[in-house]
C-alpha cells in the first residue's frame, strides 16, 4: 500500500521550505553545507538537487495546527521551524549514536563528515531552534519546545538503556516512544495553536492529536523496521531485528506467552551478529506471536484518539480534511 | 608556579552547588547517574565523593558581574548555573569529538558509559542550560546565552577544520579561541551583569572584560597543553603537539620566519603519529621560534585588556579585589 503526502501538507512546504532555509542561512559556512547536505538540499559535492527535502511532517501539523484554530499559517512559522530543527538535531546524533551509514538512501552526515562534524551540526541545529522560537517572543512556546526536547533525549535515552536489559515490558516501551517521537509532534501541533493564539483547550486538544498521531507514525516506523523494503525505506532489510532492537512490535512479540516468544527470546539473547536465515527465522516469530497484529491495531486505536481529539477543536473543513490526509498517511505509508 | 582560586570565588560556589544540583536533580535517573560523574560529584559507582567538582569559574564570573554592578549575586544564579551547564554540554561532546579517554584524572564519559551516552548527556546539559535561564524570564539574557553557545559551536568547528588545513593564520585561529572559550566567559559575565539589573553600558564592559580573560585563560591552556606536567593538568605531556594540534602557540610557531618554523612545518605535514623523540623535537622548535615567549605576552596583554574593562564598571573594592584575583588565577595556574 503506497500513500502520498497530501496536497495541502505540501502546499505548507512552500512556506516552510523558505523559512527553514532563512534560518539555515545564518550558520557558518562549513555548517551550513553539512546541514544543506543533512536536509537534502545539496548533494555530497555541495551542489544543489532538485527536489530535496524531507517529509517535513512536523512543520506541516505545526502550521495546519494553527489554521485548525482559525489563524493564518504564517504566525505558526517559527514552530514549524524550530521542530524540524529539532527533528533534525535529533537525526544527526541519532545516526552516530546509532552508527547508521544510510539515511534516504544516501551516506548520512558522520559517514560522509566524520563524528565530530554531526555532533557539532545536531548542536547548531538544536541551538538554531531554540533561537529562532525564541525569536516569536512566546515563552509558554519556548517552554514547550525545551520539554519536548528534554522527553526526546529521555525517550532516546531509555531506548538505549533497552538495548542492555533482558526484559522490556510493553508499556515502558510506549512510554519510550512517546518521548522519542510523540513529544516532538505534540509539540509541534500545540506551538501552531498556541502561536495561532489558541487558549488553553484548544492548544492542549492539538497537543493530544499531535502525541496521538506521533504514536501511530512510531508504531508504523516499527513495522516497516521488521517488514519494510530496502528500495522504498532506504534502510536495509529487517533492520530492527538484525540489531535486535527493542521497538513496540518486537518488546509485545518478545513478552507473549507463546512457543515462537521462548525462540525469539534465545535469538535476542545470543551475542553474535545474526545470520540472514537468523533475521529471517526471528521475522517469522515476530508474527507468529501475533505481535505485528497487535502492533497494526494499536497504530490504528492511536489514530482514532487522535480523530477524536481533532474532533473536539472543530477545525474548518478544508484543515480538517488536510489532517484527516496527513492522519492516513502515516499509517498507510510504506517509507 | 601555582596558584589556588581565591576565596570570593570559592564563596561562589557555596551558592552555585546547589542551584546546579536542583537543576540537575530534574533530570531523569539514568542521565542524572551520567552528569554526576562527570561533574565529579559521584565516582564510577555512582557513590558520592568528597570535595568533587571543577573550579566552576563561569558560575564564579557571572555571580561576580552581578555584584560588581552592585547587585546581590542570588539573581544572577540562573545565568551562573546556565553557563556551567553549557560548559559542560561542550566538555562532554568534546571528549567524543576529540577521542579523549581521560578528564580529571578520571575516564571521560564516552569511554565510561559509552559513545551514546556522552552526547546524550551533552543534549540534555544544552537543553537544561536554556530551560533555566528561560525560567528566569529575560530574553535578553536568553538571546545572550543561545548566541555564546553558536560561537562556540562555531569555533568547535573551526577548531575541528584548522586539523585538516595545511595552513592556519594567528589572527584566525585567535578568532576560533575567542569562539571556542571567549564567547562563553563573555556570556557568563554579560548574564551576571543583565541578571543584576545592570544597563548597557555596564553590561557590555563586564562582557569585554569576560572575552578578555577568556582569551587569556585560553592562551594559559594553550601553553599549558605543550608545556604542561600530566600530575598536574590531567593531561599526557605535550598533548597538543601529540596530536599535532593547531593552538596559538603553535600557529604562531608555524607561521614565523625561522629554521625552527621549517622544522617544524615539516613535522606538521607528516602522517604518521609522532614518536616521543619527534614530541620533545616539537616542544623545542615551538620554543625557538619565540612563539611561547609570544603567547606568554599576549596572554598578559588580555588580561591588561580585561583590567582595563573593569575599572570603568568601577566595582566595589572587595569584588574588584576578587575579581583581580581571579584574573590572576587565570594566567598563573598550573593545571
Amino acid at each position: 500500500m503506497t500513500a502520498t503526502m497530501p496536497t495541502e501538507v505540501s502546499a505548507t512546504q512552500a512556506l516552510v521550505r523558505p523559512a527553514l532555509r532563512d534560518a539555515v542561512a545564518t550558520l557558518e559556512p562549513a555548517m551550513r553545507r553539512i546541514v544543506g547536505y543533512h536536509l537534502g538540499w545539496t548533494d555530497e559535492r555541495g551542489e544543489a538537487v532538485e527536489g530535496g527535502g524531507g517529509k517535513a511532517l512536523r512543520p506541516a501539523l505545526a502550521l495546519l495546527a494553527a489554521q485548525a484554530v482559525g489563524a493564518r499559517p504564517e504566525p505558526a512559522l517559527p514552530g514549524a521551524v524550530a521542530v524540524e530543527l529539532v527533528h533534525n538535531f535529533s537525526l544527526l546524533h541519532d545516526d552516530v549514536m546509532d552508527g547508521d551509514t544510510e539515511r534516504r538512501h544516501r551516506p548520512t552526515v558522520w559517514r560522509l563528515f566524520g563524528t565530530p562534524a554531526a555532533i557539532l551540526a545536531g548542536d547548531a541545529l538544536l541551538t538554531l531552534a531554540v533561537e529562532v522560537l525564541d525569536a516569536a517572543g512566546d515563552r509558554t512556546a519556548s517552554r514547550c519546545l525545551t520539554t519536548a526536547v528534554r522527553r526526546l533525549i529521555e525517550g532516546q535515552s531509555a531506548d538505549l538503556d533497552f538495548e542492555h536489559r533482558a526484559t522490556v515490558g510493553v508499556e515502558e516501551c510506549l512510554r519510550m516512544e512517546d518521548g522519542k517521537t510523540a513529544s516532538l509532534m505534540a509539540c509541534a501541533a500545540e506551538l501552531g495553536a498556541l502561536l495561532g493564539g489558541a487558549g488553553g483547550p484548544a492548544v492542549s486538544a492539538l497537543g493530544d492529536f499531535g502525541r496521538n498521531l506521533g504514536m501511530g507514525f512510531q508504531l508504523v516506523d516499527d513495522l516497516l523496521g521488521i517488514l519494510g523494503a530496502p528500495e522504498v525505506t532506504g534502510k536495509p532489510v529487517l533492520a530492527d531485528l538484525r540489531v535486535r532492537k527493542k521497538s513496540v512490535p518486537v518488546v509485545a512479540a518478545l513478552s507473549s506467552d507463546t512457543g515462537s516468544a521462548a525462540e525469539l527470546r534465545e535469538f535476542y539473547r545470543r551475542e553474535q551478529v545474526p545470520s540472514e536465515t537468523d533475521v529471517r527465522r526471528m521475522a517469522a516469530l515476530v508474527e507468529q506471536t501475533g505481535a505485528l497484529t497487535w502492533t497494526r491495531r494499536r497504530a490504528r486505536r492511536y489514530v482514532a484518539d487522535a480523530e477524536a481529539a481533532l474532533a473536539a477543536v472543530d477545525p474548518p473543513a478544508g484543515i480538517r480534511a488536510a489532517l484527516a490526509e496527513l492522519t492516513r498517511f502515516v499509517v498507510e505509508r510504506d517509507r
